[in-house]
């Protein structure tokens, strides 16, 4: 939590260390993190850090997840080359919803896609709006 | 799951009632949402759904999520007027997270900020980016 920032001017603020020990992460010890490319305004992905991969992604400036499905640190592009260079981190009012404005190189998205947010609600059908950029049989091999 | 959807063309894609009856809502039934205001990309918050609050969002045009404090609907802007507007509703490629692109009256954020994401993390601190549109104050009256 961070009510003290609340009512804070422009500016003004409280240490990281200090955020870090109060970062209400969630009963599996995660938090949820944003991925938006920095400049476009795109957002790219949304994915899930504990304490670790937070402090990783702070202190080397290169974005590292906790990947629910393999239970294990995931440094993305750690197999496609994809990676992801921090440039600002952001936390909302609450705390409990980082985003990170990032440079990605090529995809994030596994599919070799842009974005991993290519489906559109469109006249009742969930339409793919975008071509991948890499084929997805490139990305990993 | 979309698993359909990651091989397919651009404009392609499957009946929105099949990929409701499909999407993965966690074991509270909800998914989370990104609001992002369309037309500048800014990121104004991240909130939950459930598929009542789902439904009536995509059903009204006006984003609905589900309040995990107050466990109950909550209508973007009830008490304070700031609604959210749907523009295009997006889905990534697990179908695990929502994305959508919104008309925002006013602040999103209930300290009277623009946006929820105004803490930033430089030089070692946590600082305010934004002062607010509104005060806070004047909000919730």
């Amino acid at each position: 939590m961070i009510k003290e920032n609340e009512r804070a001017k422009a500016g003004e603020g409280l240490p990281w260390d200090e955020v870090l020990e109060r970062l209400p992460f969630n009963a599996d010890g995660l938090i949820p993190a944003i991925a938006q490319e920095h400049g476009t305004g795109e957002v790219l992905m949304m994915a899930w850090m504990n304490r670790e991969s937070l402090e990783e992604t702070v202190a080397t400036g290169r974005v590292c997840y906790f990947s629910r499905s393999r239970g294990k640190l995931w440094r993305k592009g750690e197999s496609s080359g994809q990676v992801q260079h921090l440039v600002e981190l952001r936390l909302d009012c609450d705390g409990d919803t980082l985003l990170m404005q990032v440079r990605q190189d090529g995809p994030a998205c596994h599919t070799g896609r842009r974005s991993c947010f290519y489906n559109a609600l469109r006249g009742g059908r969930v339409v793919v709006t975008d071509e991948p950029l890499i084929p997805p049989e490139e990305l990993y091999r």
